[in-house]
């Protein structure tokens, strides 16, 4: 394997981010327009993302369950504006057991409107809330323009929906999604962000407020990565989902629902890639080590074997590549392009002196390390570049989010250096149209972490209380 | 919640099925026909048995991928008999995006089409040999008449799909999937049945030979709980999936495909359960311990704590019921119901004495144990409880598997016994079809254990070599 083979990332990113899905064994195309295979690699990055959410999940007391996929056209018809989201991306069955249907079902594009018929009929008193349910599961929303992971007819995510008695919990069970998210992308994919409140045009359909995680792609585009909504009392007054209070008068439930895609993995790929391939994070990796002999001499081999039996049982996932039919330069390339973030180089001398020369493919250097010191050596350098990618999407992050004081200076960013667009804003429907149109900019979002000031609408140039991000966005 | 709620199992099974499902909170109706809701508890369960499955198929070398849930209709119908086979169950989407489709798309009933019009595009030689891949998904298969768990139109299931350069490793993966299956359903589920060669007429669609695992229900019907095929070159053959072996000639790939799904867990249900409700095996248990204080006193309260930590650090599923608005005894019974496998009721005296009144859920019986000892002692009741429901399995098995030498005797049995026939029986198309119309009973499998004999066919008196249990199934 070639590092020619791959076009340079900067130059021709679309080329490359499809060149990469293909030698990194990643993904394929299906045989339906739009729909991907999630090849075994790719899968298990989605793999170790749900163990890192689920256990999140769980330990806020939320349960797993699972609903149908098919959705009665009239249960999804309900709520007004949800259907008015979802209703151009809908996939419908109208055949079934070779008969035609009484009723057309919807595959799921998320699970609201069939979850929450069931909610209606489960709760009846506040002894019944908190209801915490979450699936891991396929949904399908039909996309004209499709790119593996980022943009496909059907993705596979984790959806949260909850109903509370009151507004506040409600609230507070969005807000710890979104750190939920926040967490598993900084800790876990290494991708800084910003996490905060949609506009109102940019809101998910049904929903009275949504947060989102905004990451920024080498592309200068923004990836929006998770969001979670507070639903108000919306789907409960369509769907009457009502429960006796401990006074015992009747009110509707509070209800929030929260999502986060196998989207994500593209941005994992845009974003830590390089020339070279992919950049998995340690925390994330299918594979965090491979050890690739020089030669294969039964020697040089037993002294592999030695070190894989100790990496297993300290727990680090890794594996020889002892194929005979590839060259030690082939191999190199090929664990490269698949972005494994240690690759141990075990030849006669390694062997000989009983220690490993370990290339990180984080920044393409080499050290040595003792055997005898492999498990704390080994999860030392891992740790360290786990936190390097981090730092590194911090600082692109910093340097990519630009201040603009009116108008004028915001379209000029957007036209030289894209990226991040930080600027005082009063939310206005009609005016981020405009912008939208004029500039193909939108809000991302008004990030928690900037609080409430003073400053002055950069488009009205009236007083304005809080600061957004707008960018272009994927 | 009072036991008079449910109906005598033996004499109302089919309400006291759906009732079950309902008080101990496993499922409920989705809003299209056919479709069934998995709630938290029976999710839970589902969990459970993907954890243990999913281990074992990634120590074999299978890797987890995800291929598309709609598959062209053009794709699905390339093999002959796997379409005659599935066509009268597919669903089919027609409409997306607002538009009519080109070509209209089948939900996968299984992958088979899907999956191997890929494995095409990436075999090429010997090298690229075995692929073993599994997923885990949903399924739909339009069905007429439905029952939760036991046949939804929609069901959650994994399917293995390996390819291989020869025969004979083809078959050793099948075997091993079987006997994996049969290591599930014994270990975990505590059921006891026989694994063996479907007949001619009761193959997968498109396979050479089919194997499954028979388990026996209560009523006296057999209960399908996974299958695993031999697709010999039926697939590779018209998907045109070919490698170059080492001499560098092309030949068709041998394949296999096994699954398992949710079905398995009516027949859990169905098996274990008694009139008091479910009896969950300890290792499938969502819950394994509840603590059930008899009244709510601080210092009965402090002692169930101290008694959760002690279980939880040693890796039990345990929780307490402090719930303040129900009685001890309506407790006693839900968890009951539930089919929680161990049952703490601490009163004053287990405070003081600091112990615990132990009741256990597959027999009725309490014990005492020390607090001292609860990690030793619950994990010895729990081990000893599985064993003793497998044995129960078995002992059921043995005692409902009768022998039949001749039609007269075989159509006696399934009049006045039902259960499992063990017959000598040369496997033939038009003889079972015949038996089939007359007896509602057909055959189950040829079990492995039983192998090779002589006898004479129950139904032709011809010289048979291999025994069959036949049944009537669900």
């Amino acid at each position: 394997m070639s590092k020619k083979l791959l076009p340079n990332k900067q130059e021709y990113p679309a080329e490359w981010y499809t060149k990469v899905m293909q030698l990194a064994d990643l993904a394929d195309y299906g045989p339906a327009k739009g729909s991907m295979i999630f090849k075994p690699y790719g899968y298990a990055i989605w793999e170790q993302m749900q163990n890192a959410m689920d256990r999140l999940i769980k330990a806020k007391g939320v349960q797993n369950a699972y609903f149908p996929l098919l959705i009665p056209m009239s249960l999804i018809k309900k709520e007004a504006s949800h259907i008015k989201g979802f209703a151009p991306e809908l996939a419908v069955v109208t055949h079934g057991g070779g008969e035609k249907l009484e009723e057309p079902l919807a595959i799921r594009p998320t699970s609201e409107a069939i979850m929450y018929n069931s909610y209606a009929k489960w709760i009846e008193s506040w002894r019944d809330l908190p209801i915490m349910m979450n699936q891991w599961n396929n949904v399908v929303r039909w996309e004209k323009r499709t790119l593996p992971f980022l943009r496909t007819s059907e993705f596979l995510w984790q959806e949260g929906h909850t109903a509370h008695s009151n507004h506040q919990e409600a609230i507070e069970i969005q807000e710890w999604a979104m750190q939920m998210y926040a967490q598993i992308f900084r800790e876990w994919l290494a991708l800084d962000g910003f996490e905060g409140w949609k506009s109102q045009s940019e809101r998910f359909a049904g929903a009275d407020t949504t947060m989102s995680y905004e990451a920024l792609m080498p592309s200068g585009k923004a990836l929006q990565s998770a969001t979670s909504h507070d639903l108000g009392r919306n789907f409960s007054k369509t769907f009457d989902i009502k429960f006796q209070d401990k006074t015992g008068s009747e009110s509707f439930v509070w209800q929030t629902s929260w999502g986060l895609s196998t989207r994500s993995i593209g941005g994992l790929i845009m974003a830590h890639g390089d020339d070279n391939g992919l950049r998995l994070p340690p925390k994330l990796a299918p594979v965090q080590v491979v050890i690739v002999p020089v030669l294969p001499k039964p020697a040089i081999l037993d002294h592999c074997r030695k070190l894989l039996a100790q990496l297993k049982k300290a727990g680090v996932r890794s594996m020889i590549d002892d194929r005979d039919n590839e060259t030690f330069g082939y191999k190199l390339n090929k664990w490269e392009v698949k972005g494994v973030p240690l690759i141990f180089k075990i030849g006669a001398r390694e062997t000989r002196e009983k220690n490993i020369t370990v290339k990180r493919r984080f920044d393409g250097e080499e050290q040595t390390l003792l055997a005898d010191n492999i498990k704390e050596g080994v999860s030392k350098i891992l740790d360290k570049i786990q936190d390097s990618m981090l730092e590194a999407s911090r600082q692109y992050l910093a340097a990519e989010t630009r201040e603009a004081h009116d108008y004028h200076e915001f379209k000029e960013i957007v036209k030289k250096d894209k990226g991040f667009i930080k600027v005082w804003w009063n939310d206005d429907v009609e005016i981020e149209a405009k912008i939208k149109a004029e500039t193909k900019a939108a809000s991302c979002c008004q990030p928690l972490s900037w609080g409430k000031g003073q400053g002055k609408d950069f488009f009205t140039g009236e007083p304005a209380s809080y600061q957004w991000i707008f960018a272009q966005s994927y």
